[in-house]
């Protein structure tokens, strides 16, 4: 499981005991003892929090030989399944499907063709029989040929009305504790936070600030290109066109990240095989670098899902054998939700 | 250190409460006018600062009915001729240029080849006589089927050798000290400041920071696909491709704003036609906006072209007539270099 701290924790070790008589001098020992306590309180006193920490460390203070400027502190957050529940189906999956039949009543046409025929008739074994080039078809009608402004004001009114039907609650609420707060402790030691998402960029962006507090332009995703018109009373607009600039899964996110941030991280987290090449440009960086998997191994709080550990395969964020034996050789650090995390959800009593 | 959030935030709470009675004493109508002839200081006081200042004082007022959230608060600019020199030739063309016989020596077969030819022989007038099309080659050759990280080495050395020939100065010393100083006031009030430039993306970004106070991931600018892969040592890394994802002048503007940014700027600085859709797209936002051109009329001291006053139509940086038109219908402000600026460069004496 935390088989990880081997490769970085060596030298992480090293630097981490290093930095004691420092910090002893500094800021006391008390007061150093205090603030690790205190920080990322949802986190167990685990394998994963010290690894963070100690990256931290090791970055942030400019006496260590892998000081990183603040202009450089780079961290890139993958959301489904990172920073927000992505079972039983991918939110933006939900959002297209309660978007056909807005889409069909502008294009009536598509009403008597498949896949559309099926998610109009609500047949679950229907739906949950489409293939991705169903998905795919469904994806360009839905969020295609409207302007940025009117899809932005589509997702804003659903996100806050739409409710995951196993906690009955926004998926916005069904974000990750842990994840903010590691978040919010980075951005405090000058870090940018980046969203880099296999999801629409468009879609994120709606609710990133409220969220995660983590601005539009700083969240990077599968994006399309817009064209610039003009209306009758000769005012601009964008509109959402049918061509993919940017898959931004699996190779698509490095260069998803050369393309919108162009710099490389310094710290990545993801949870599937779409993060795979996220961690491995990540960690292929010269100096201290950390790539880190969420694995979903807590069904009685969350879910269990992914080979790595036995469980059961899906369709959504499928972290295999392959990617924990990666994991394994190249240092990359795997959380645990159910031992490193003691509160999942912010509504959740700490 | 390690406790350094605390020591933060200490430090901001004393630095808050030590600024309340300096912002008092500024909010009193002498210290405004004092802050109003001290800021901006290589500006006249002219139509085109009081414009800017006044929109300022519009935006970050919160009893202003106009008032806008430091989170919306986005400032565009285009650079070739709006923030640094753009005349006789644009600086990234000479970049490539220069780059050719590189380019030729990982590809001989070039060498026998128009334009390739032309340009390895030096021939002034036959390089002058370059298509646009020639051009896309030279770009394509010189720009792509490198590592990002191959050409950012390479922009790093020449744009800290190369020399405008005019000034024999260094290109990123010939930019306008005029623009710096509006870049500075805005992050001042919250504003965040994005190049969006009809240059390439990558090359921009490899002295924006230094240069102009902006981080490369607020930078947008012309972009090519890039593809991952692996090393002979399995290191990953990204090539730079031949596949253009943004073409980041006219309507691409707005597009790329759309697309790297993700809401529509307050206000935007451009100085021609290049940049008319970003302006459209700015201006015709709610509430306050500003679209401003600077226009190139100060021989004696910069360049003077752009038939919209007389001056000679160039191949670059065209500022018609019917931009003129557009400008004066639709209230955007133009900058006079000649009237509005008191100092063109940095290395001038204020």
């Amino acid at each position: 499981m935390h088989s990880r701290p081997l490769g970085i924790s060596r030298r992480a070790l090293l630097a981490g005991l290093a930095a004691v008589p420092v910090l002893s001098q500094l800021e006391g020992s008390t007061a150093w003892a205090q603030s690790e306590s205190s920080v990322l309180p949802s986190w167990n006193d685990g394998p994963a929090k010290r690894t963070i920490l100690n990256l931290v460390k090791r970055i942030t203070d400019p006496a260590s030989p892998e000081f990183v400027p603040p202009e450089a502190r780079i961290a890139t957050f993958d959301q489904d399944g990172t920073t927000w529940v992505e079972h039983p189906i991918y939110t933006q999956v939900v959002y297209c499907l309660d978007r056909v039949p807005a889409a069909v009543e502008a294009k009536p046409e598509l009403r008597k063709i498949e896949p559309f025929n099926s998610v109009l008739s609500g047949n679950r074994e229907a739906i949950a029989k489409l293939s991705m080039r169903d998905f795919e078809e469904i994806a360009a009608a839905t969020l295609t040929g409207i302007t940025v402004d009117e899809f932005k004001a589509d997702v804003t009114k659903w996100i806050t009305t739409a409710k995951h039907p196993r906690w009955n609650r926004l998926y916005t609420e069904l974000i990750y504790q842990p994840m903010l707060e590691v978040m919010q402790y980075l951005r405090g030691y000058g870090y940018k936070t980046f969203i880099v998402t296999g999801g629409g960029q468009d879609f994120v962006r709606v609710y990133s600030k409220r969220v995660y507090g983590i601005p539009p332009w700083h969240v990077v995703g599968t994006a399309g290109g817009t064209k610039y018109s003009y209306g009758k009373d000769g005012k601009p607009f964008l509109t959402k066109e049918p061509k993919l600039l940017l898959n931004d899964n699996f190779a698509g996110k490095p260069e998803g990240i050369h393309l919108e941030i162009g710099l490389r991280p310094v710290i990545a987290f993801g949870n599937s095989t779409g993060d795979r090449e996220m961690l491995e440009y990540t960690t292929a960086g010269k100096g201290a670098r950390l790539g880190l998997l969420v694995l979903h191994d807590d069904a009685a709080r969350e879910y269990a899902y992914g080979p790595a550990r036995g469980l059961p395969d899906t369709k959504v964020g499928t972290f295999t054998q392959a990617l924990y034996d990666e994991a394994t050789n190249d240092g990359w650090q795997v959380i645990s939700m159910k031992n490193d995390w003691k509160r999942i959800f912010p509504f959740e009593s700490s």
